[in-house]
């Protein structure tokens, strides 16, 4: 069995387990939406949705990401959402383009969303939530990064193109991939002047910080952001999250309206695993009056791809704890194993009682390629004695113990443990 | 918000852990297969299959069930799959067809399955983990059928009917939805003649038990069917599981070849939540060789419907366990709010701070909405005196406590509670 399967399970097991200690409550939206609720909404990239007719004549479209379905969960279901709604999403979404390395056609989004609230405490709690996530699947090293749209919206009225930041934004968004160069490359082509185009780069480059700015932007647009980005680094500092504001982070996405940010992992060459920011004009309610949000997503390919570099060995390949190998196969025996195996279940184990036909010998090796290091073997013999041999296979020793004595070597497991890599 | 989703969460949260328990794994399969891998598996209702071409000129269907696709994903993986293969599955499946009452075009599907062995333990682990998922639940009045194929074919067999024991079958399957008359017509209208038509009838009214049976049935197949299913009703009843032999079971599907079950809650009038059976024909290894099978769903649409019958108030509606209430916004009132909730978060409750801009009236409100019990209060008085204010909020009163006192009145938790209905 292909390993990453359990091992995204157990990743989304304790993603899913942190967004609910936060208040966050769970949403799912079906896999197809009527092609007119996506239509528009993601720019340039619509043509890769995938798109159909059904057999009802229904034009519809496969779930793209968990943003704008979101958003028409939210207008529909309005009078019954308690506000500011807090969901979690974590669903596949659809991409009609040929798959590249660590790009498929279908893949896992894990969204956490705030709709209804302009509050700074809500952008804080994303970001909260997003770092204790990581850090309970054991990424430690998270690196976040945090700007505010606003600021950028400043500088382009500072360098008299006030209404373009949004193609400012997107080409900076592509740094890390094409470098200063490709910036500087793509803002000519899209007709910057010159000046523009190298106040960009200086600026990119150069990585003024808060106070640094604050000597070139002297608006009040910039004032404001600056002001709201200050409390929520202090939140965020003060629950010991690594953040850093960056100036040259962009996001791609338009719809951004304020607070941006990105997370990477530091000490491996992956782009970012997480991301997200404020967008208070996607939602709209019923009589056109905008809905203010602020949400956060996890890339959990790439997470998983991160977490293999930190511990590339010893990758749970099962949940089982025990194997019970069944040395006898006579109904007698059976019952002797499956009650020891209840026993052992109720101690909080998973426990996998071998229901092939393989001898002593096979079923012992079916432990090992699965990876589990305790067998308990149960024949005849131990069925007259009531006892059973516990085999330790890493450590190739066995012991023999009595039924009464498996609570002293079988320690109580707190029940749903979602597993370790 | 609908409450159903948070319930389908708990719900497919607790069976999850319960199938991990008894040693099966995780897999997923795309929501597109290559339409190949689906035709001429579904009989009659291929017409069902939602099908369609892709922008890569594929010819795709969407998933259908959990079975084929785990044929599917068997043959491909079958050198890295340690046998036998142990899985669980739960993803929704799809039907081209109009929504009616309890049918969707999207549905959960909650299955396992054991490939590669034939061993009656594999029959019976089926349906013990099922029937330990539903005692999970809380469906504690599960009533669990069980019947075998082969004695089907036996009794066709005697009545000179070989090869149309499936006929039969699909046509008692229906038994419950247009009674008895229904399937003495439908027989009738396949052209079985009377003296058939009447054994059948006979046979599903009077339903024999085994012994019965064997004095009708005298051929070898009957015989192997009876003794087989005589040790996996020991298994079953030696663990508690309500179960009764009923040769009116049949199931619709085509591809059983042996023991076949179904499982209904008592005193609801509801279909069948669970089912399955072995089919050791469907799953073929690249050489042709047959792998024996054996399997079982839960219906979870059906399941919640049943739940809900008995516990139809009190109902959860978020998994917050405590609200943190804000009296006042300032920053520092915030970060005290932010503290108090990391360290009932860290007892393992699921704590949400308010993240809104109403007051303090509103927000117990939003508490109540939510139906949650515990908020606490924070504002500027209780941070000075590193004080908290707990409202009981169905019993309507409060304490005030002091911050050493919280893991007196908040009791650590099993930190990954998947709740209670």
């Amino acid at each position: 069995m292909p390993p990453e399967q359990i091992e995204r399970e157990i990743v989304i097991d304790k993603i899913k387990n942190v967004f609910r200690r936060w208040g966050f409550d769970p949403i799912e939206t079906p896999t197809f939406e009527f092609y007119s609720t996506l239509a528009g909404k993601y720019g340039e990239e619509e043509k890769l949705i995938y798109r159909f007719q059904d057999y009802g004549e229904r034009d519809l479209g496969l779930r793209y990401d968990l943003t704008v379905p979101l958003a028409r969960f939210f207008s529909d279901y309005q009078n019954e959402i308690v506000k500011p709604f807090k969901r979690y999403q974590i669903q596949t979404v659809f991409r009609a383009e040929k798959p590249q390395k660590g790009r498929y056609r279908e893949f896992y989004q894990c969204d956490i969303d705030i709709v209804g609230s302009k509050s700074l405490l809500a952008d804080a709690t994303i970001i909260l939530t997003i770092d204790s996530a990581l850090k309970e699947v054991g990424l430690v090293n998270a690196k976040f990064k945090v700007n505010d749209r606003r600021i950028l919206k400043s500088l382009a009225k500072s360098w008299g193109i006030e209404n373009r930041e949004i193609e400012i934004a997107r080409t900076i968004d592509k740094l890390e991939k094409i470098g200063t160069s490709g910036v500087r490359e793509q803002l000519v082509k899209m007709n910057f002047d010159e000046g523009i185009v190298n106040a960009v780069i200086d600026i990119i480059s150069n990585k003024p910080n808060l106070v640094q700015l604050g000597e070139i932007l002297k608006d009040d647009v910039f004032k404001y952001a600056r002001d709201e980005l200050l409390i929520i680094l202090e939140y965020l500092e003060k629950f010991g999250v690594n953040v850093e504001f960056d100036v040259s982070l962009a996001r791609g996405l338009d719809y951004y309206t304020g607070m941006i940010f990105e997370v990477k992992p530091m000490g491996v060459e992956i782009g970012s695993i997480a991301g997200g920011g404020r967008y208070d004009n996607l939602i709209e309610a019923p009589k056109g009056c905008k809905i203010p949000a602020v949400g956060g997503s996890i890339g959990i390919d790439r997470l998983l791809i991160a977490l293999k570099e930190f511990t590339p060995t010893n990758r749970r390949k099962t949940w089982a704890n025990i194997i019970i190998a069944l040395a006898d196969y006579d109904k007698e025996t059976t019952i002797y194993g499956l009650e020891i195996a209840r026993k052992l279940q109720e101690l909080g184990y998973n426990v996998d009682v071998y229901s092939g036909d393989k001898n002593l010998k096979e079923q012992l090796k079916y432990a090992n390629n699965k990876g589990v290091e305790i067998a308990v073997v149960i024949g005849k013999s131990e069925l007259e004695s009531r006892k059973l041999t516990v085999k330790f296979l890493e450590q190739r020793y066995q012991i023999e113990i009595v039924e009464s004595e498996i609570e002293a070597i079988f320690k109580p497991k707190e029940k749903r443990d979602v597993g370790n890599f």
